[in-house]
Parts: structure tokens; C-alpha cells; sequence
């Protein structure tokens, strides 16, 4: 494996545990500025600023717990995907059901001019579970 | 444009043509024989294989007119992904109510040692439209 892929991993590893934890400034540095969000029967999310200001409202209430299984990630030049299937579960802070999600996401990864990557265009395609 | 981006663009409109005409062989080899599609609620399809049995099935009984938005392509070294805003019509031969589904697709494209493109990976957002 080599070290851009490695950092592909790593970039989803550390976006897991930021998301349990509610460190929301660590999740936006690992997004490009102009990240896309697609999921099905949505408009598009577009931009940092979209993203967290719905992470923000989530976790106000909700504790968010992820995990991934990555089925392959492949890296050319600037440019990477990373296939992953996620669970997320979302657990109300008061008590009360939590909901699971379950499914595939698409990811691309972008790498900039100093050499980190960040996930530009993700498609998640999770579907409620029981 | 470079002819990378080119050869991207003119693969999907040729994907939309000859699914409209209905010409499995030319749609198939658009695509890698590894091709996996990705889907809400379904299990990944893997393979040339699988998609080739699926689409002469629903082709038997049916039109399918798709038009697409191609949103944008990026390519770098033998890696592409395309987003792009699809409306698939499928249209009973016999009569009957054509059903619709339209929302974003994120795709991922690899140039072949011939140096042709093919499509690797596809996440289908797609929802049901009245």
C-alpha cells in the first residue's frame, strides 16, 4: 500500500472517530471547501458550510456512531475513490430510539497542493435499518 | 477540454444513445468486466456479467429513455469520476404506465492500457418521480 492510499485510510479512520467524539472542527479540515454530498431524494449539499451547519444541529442532539468497512480504495495522481460500507447510528442525547442507517457510500478524494488529502464528492446511498 | 475529458463526456452520451436503442453489446463494452454498481437498499451488482443480465431482462419488456446533466469531470491520470443529473424513463412495450426515477449518479471511470475509458464504479441515486 502505498503512502497516498495509506492516507486515504487514515483520512476515513480519523473522520469515524471525530464524528463519535463531536469534534466538528477536525471533520471539516477533512473536506474541501467546495465538497458535494449526494444522497437520494435530495437536492445536493454543496460546501463546508452546508455540512456543518447540519452536523452542528445533529450533534446537538445526537450522538452520531459510525463504522466503516472499506471494500477498496484506488489513488491516481490527485484523485482517489474509496469505496466504503457504513453503518451510522444516530442516539438521541435525551434517551429515546436511536436510528441505524446502513449501505455503500462513493467517495473522491482530492489531494492538495501540500500533499493532504480531503474528500471532495461523496455519495451516500444508506437506507434506513431495523 | 483535453481528450481525456472528452473521451468521458462522449462515453456517457454514448452510454444514453445506445440504451435508448436498445444495443447491449455497445453499452457493455463501455463498461470494466470488474464494473461494480452501487444502489440504495440493494446489494452492490458486480461484474459485466450481472448488469448484462439484468438490462437484457428489463429491455425485453421495455424502452428505456435516459437523458442526462453532465454537473462535471475531473480526470487524473488513468482515474476519472463524473457527476451527472439522470432522468431514466422505462416505458412497458406492451403499453402501460411508464414509471420514472431521476437524482445524481456519481461515476468512476478507468482508462484502459489501449487508452480507452471505461466505467469502474457507478452510485445511483435515483428516486421514483410522479
Amino acid at each position: 500500500m502505498n503512502a497516498d492510499e495509506r492516507a486515504v485510510r487514515d483520512l476515513v479512520a480519523l473522520w469515524h472517530r471525530a464524528t463519535a467524539a463531536g469534534e466538528v472542527e477536525t471533520i471539516l479540515a477533512l473536506m474541501a471547501e467546495d465538497v458535494v454530498f449526494l444522497v437520494a431524494g435530495q437536492p445536493p449539499m454543496r460546501g463546508r458550510e452546508s455540512f456543518e451547519g447540519g452536523l452542528r444541529g445533529l450533534l446537538a442532539q445526537h450522538r452520531i456512531e459510525s463504522t466503516g468497512e472499506i471494500q477498496e480504495v484506488e489513488v491516481s495522481g490527485n484523485l482517489a475513490y474509496c469505496w466504503t460500507k457504513l453503518t451510522v447510528r444516530v442516539v438521541p442525547r435525551s434517551g429515546g430510539s436511536p436510528t441505524s442507517r446502513a449501505g455503500s457510500a462513493l467517495s473522491i478524494f482530492r489531494k492538495q497542493s501540500n500533499g493532504s488529502w480531503v474528500l471532495a464528492r461523496d455519495a451516500n446511498l444508506l437506507t434506513q435499518v431495523s
